[in-house]
């Protein structure tokens, strides 16, 4: 089933520096895009990181394959390098098939951790 | 009134194993889906839960009577199968008319509960 | 500047009974649509609210002035009859002009607060 | 890559006039909106903000570069008028070049802070 689109917008990024109970990868602060690739096929997925005071970095690349989603935390990308903590940042993401894209974050830097979600932008 | 599309996504999806003060309903860990129906018939909903690696589960199916909403808990679907916690998983919702749904999760892990909610994706 | 649309839905809809510092209304557990008005004339609104079990109340009225914005609680509205506590609820939103619509809870049910937003829906 | 659209709104707007650990910024309870500009041109970006019971304020003028984020604070934007405290608002944004807006609120009023966020209104 094809729903989606195949370009994303996130304007807001932000990986906070600190956790509370950070022993606990659940509660670790943390930053994801939620893709879900509906489709028959493997979606091929491209992401660029746009920051304030430097040119973007990447591409970064991952695979969702059919019928699955993925929930990356931008926090575990490494190639070509890191996302660096307690920075503004945004994300632009491109698929080879229309996939659906929601934005979330754990913020566990004080006692009781703060969520945020947003679909992303479809842009096309 | 004819309100809303007949096929939407929510790529994030997630149910906490705990809860705190969790004996009272209102406060266990959950995620929903508000589904509102305005039309003046029943609207039968279709729900497939999509995971990272396994093949998707259901049809759940669901409906929501004219004139009425339905907040929908994941944490309450049972047939095919429940949805396992601390999973991350994405869900299709497919309507017989046209309906608005809205995605909403209640983690009271810790102390202080935290919430997110975002606009389901409207795909066609 | 006409921006908006005139038809909105938010299925989501839940006030909190209770609340921490409650004693001031800045921390009473909430519900707000916020409707943004930025044409040159005043934007006459009518309010429907669905509920799980029983037929839709309303029409609930309010005029959003010209270049003015209202954040408004559904907490406050009471003709014509208030909308019950701990009970789910969506809402449909028609304004006689172009308008933009902001789901907001605030929950101090908890010692520490929670928020939750989103976009309304925008249905035509 | 021309990513988003020239005209966006945001009905909610509320800065808190208190914080916890405010003298640590990333802490101070905030509103902003991220504004992504994907472009390879600079976006000459016009904010008005509108209000309950007064004209709008505005226009605040910013310039997000080509390839850059902007994560703009509303706390801070003080030419022609600061943004009052405690304070309903909303706010129309217009680009000069298509951009993505995002709003987020941190509020930290009480001992654990709160997030919210949504992806703005894109009107045109």
């Amino acid at each position: 089933m094809a729903i989606g689109k195949t370009l994303w917008a996130i304007p807001e990024g932000y990986i906070p520096a600190q956790s509370t109970n950070g022993e606990d990868s659940r509660f670790v602060s943390h930053e994801a895009a939620c893709l879900l690739n509906a489709n028959d096929g493997d979606a091929h997925i491209t992401i660029t990181i746009y920051f304030a005071d430097r040119e973007p970095a990447g591409p970064y690349r991952v695979t969702v394959p059919a019928r699955r989603t993925l929930h990356l935390r931008f926090n575990d990308m490494s190639e070509p390098e890191t996302i660096p903590r307690d920075t503004p940042y945004s994300s632009v993401i491109e698929s080879s098939l229309p996939i659906v894209v929601q934005h979330t974050r754990l913020d566990s830097r004080q006692a009781a951790l703060a969520l945020l979600s947003t679909m992303a932008y479809a842009a096309g």
